[in-house]
């Protein structure tokens, strides 16, 4: 039976927005909406995008009321006169739009925050059609909006929820998570549903695949896999459903277990936490510091160690050396050993790192020299050759790494191999 | 009037796939699509997403086909029994699936080359809906379908075209560029568009709005503008549509021209060029080179810099001095400026951008210091708080910019705005 589609109330993704439809934004709403509502028990049997019309949006609101329970609209909110997605909302629920305290509190206050002045475009964006609970916007002007129907409303067989929210990612997706998730989970009431996280790094899909296998044939009934790929990163993710959240969790965990038997060198992290936080909370266990020395990967690694909060208590800082003489003259790489080996070789990441590590007064460093592409690249050392190295207090080993053809990706893949190496380095310390 | 919904054909696009529907896979298709189609002249007015479910498949065709002129399908055509588009497509159009000896010679021709016997199950692949006619595909075993009905057919006073195409990104977009696209073109001859994509940074979308609407209102009939904000850029874009190209053409060209005229300081670009790589093509062509000195941007300035192939022509690198003794020994800022003024200052930065400049032997250099969240603030200097400086053959000059509250937010809009800075001291120059 595909329980998908029977047993639960389902929701249907609505996307407005003119740019959607000429292709120059993707949208990557609908499909992080989907995954959410999914893991919180909300199938989604339809997305649609319609653009900033009038028309379109009363006809996908009535017919997406006839189909689902659960009704999630981004787009259409901004203070410019394309945005009509309020006004038409009002005309639905046959509702005036009226004034709201709490909505406008929050727009002043990012106001001020930013020294600017509310201007009367911003002001209206107070206005909410009557009825609505404004959904507060911590991260910008346009609130968010909660209408409700009862069960019996319009002949309905059982409740319906519209949810209007900003299409800008960050405002939408803090929302969802901090408001509209927990709201109809409580609302609602779906299945019980579990979710473990196993966040895997150094090994591609289908050779974790063949490793899994004889682990993933005996799972229980009720507990699934899925696997998600990324660039440089697999992560797995067991999800279980049943009428007792205990015992679901108690079997996810358990499997985990067996999980983290099989492949131990590959996880380096659960649920939400992403590598550099792994790495921040590693080195702040342990009070030591960071620096690292980046060619090929051009400060993106310092990026990434750096988005994690709070990451000035044990990050020293980087030098990026794209040019060889600021490896020369900053690093303090011998102009000999870069003449000698080239600056994509294991003897120069390595004088990177331990000078880095050095001059930075670091405990760690990380070191990277590759070649990231399109360009550059020669028979000896094509596109997607690098090496990584990593300096600790006890020494210095370097790796080679042989990326792909791809620029961005060649970039990201290194950076994550890099960081957990350091990882890695950092535990067995 | 928005003549958008009213003058032409009108496309719907339908993705069927479940994968789609969790979140597994970002729905690239739909975007791609959707650009293809409106610079092809044929608006798209509605993209969905539905799972592989017959009831879903048959409901979003009859609706489809009561609102537009053209209807795109993507997925369910695999040769397993999860995919059902076919199936169902032949049920919607009484038509019985037929043995196509085209398709089959595809099919046939595709595993010879690939050494692989046709098996039973690909065999059927060739088996398509009587009376359409079979889209070769020359990458895939899954062959298109173009189905059609005449103006007059069950009521419609204009005529109908169904295309059904693979959901592989690639053998999808081969199919659309070298069959669909042309050949609708020479079908239904749509009306010529054109677009003007020009990207602004320093200003949010309201305060732009209010300063555009003079010219706004007064834009031509058949020209509509769309403002398309991301964190720390507001893109703005011009449509225009009519029955001569090179007459839409020259009308738009001139309101950009109007449009310069009004906020040349925010302009950086136009169409798919990004600030980074404007920022290269203006270094390259002075044959200048650049170096960052990054406090709070942690390395992001030179990760976008360098995401740029072929950026080791004018990049020298970067410091990225989060520590303050980093940014005394390796930047030459002075201690006692340090302990005067604070490492976020107009004064300390002003050092970082001049040592940087010197240290890396660059023309230009950008420093960046600031306070990006979400602690660290102090009343005198709250969250959000930044120093850029640009430092130039000619001198230093340096600018205090208030960012919001948000880390991930703060990095990428302080980088952005020290890019544009960059940008204008270099073409000012």
């Amino acid at each position: 039976m595909k329980c998908f589609y029977l047993c639960t109330m389902k929701t249907e993704i609505i996307n407005i927005g003119d740019e959607l439809l000429i292709g120059q934004v993707v949208n990557t709403n609908a499909s992080w909406m989907s995954e959410q509502m999914s893991l919180a028990g909300f199938p989604v049997v339809r997305t649609t995008v319609i653009p900033d019309n009038r028309t379109e949006i009363m006809t996908a609101l009535q017919e997406a009321t006839e189909r689902v329970d659960i009704i999630l609209i981004t787009g259409g909110l901004g203070p410019t006169k394309d945005d009509i997605t309020k006004a038409v909302l009002g005309d639905f629920f046959h509702a005036k739009l009226v004034f709201s305290e709490a909505a406008y509190h929050d727009i002043e206050h990012l106001f001020t925050v930013r020294g600017f002045p509310v201007t009367a475009l911003n002001r209206s964006q107070a206005e909410v059609p009557e009825g609505c609970e404004v959904i507060p916007n911590r991260n910008g002007t346009a609130p968010g909006m909660w209408f409700e129907k009862k069960a019996g409303a319009d002949g309905r067989t059982g409740p319906l929820v519209v949810v209007s929210m900003p299409g800008v990612p960050f405002e939408m997706k803090a929302m969802m998570s901090e408001q509209v998730i927990p709201r109809l989970r409580e609302k609602l009431r779906p299945m019980a549903i579990y979710h473990k996280t196993i966040w895997t790094q150094g090994i591609g899909e289908s050779f974790l695949s063949d490793m899994l296998e004889p682990w993933e044939t005996k799972l229980p009934e009720g507990i699934t896999l899925a696997y998600l790929p990324q660039p440089g990163i697999v992560r797995l993710r067991l999800t279980a459903r049943g009428n007792d959240e205990a015992e679901i969790r108690r079997m996810t965990d358990g499997e985990v277990k067996k999980l983290e038997a099989i492949i131990p060198q590959y996880i380096y992290g659960y649920d939400n936490e992403t590598l550099e936080e792994v790495i921040g909370r590693v080195l702040a266990e342990k009070k030591a510091t960071l620096a690292t020395a980046e060619s090929c990967t051009g400060g993106y690694i310092a990026h990434l160690i750096t988005s994690v909060a709070g990451s000035s208590r044990y990050f020293q800082g980087s030098v990026v050396a794209y040019a060889n003489r600021v490896k020369e003259e900053v690093l303090g790489v011998k102009r000999s050993t870069l003449e000698q080996h080239g600056a994509v070789s294991e003897q120069v990441v390595t004088e990177m790192a331990l000078g880095v590590r050095e001059k930075l007064h670091a405990d760690y460093a990380i070191a990277v020299s590759g070649i990231a592409g399109p360009d550059g690249g020669t028979p000896e050392k094509p596109v997607g050759t690098a090496w990584i190295a990593i300096a600790t207090p006890g020494g210095v080993f370097a790796k080679h790494y042989l990326m792909g053809d791809h620029r961005e990706r060649n970039i990201r893949r290194v950076a994550l191999e890099g960081l957990n190496m350091l990882r890695k380095a950092i535990l067995s310390a």
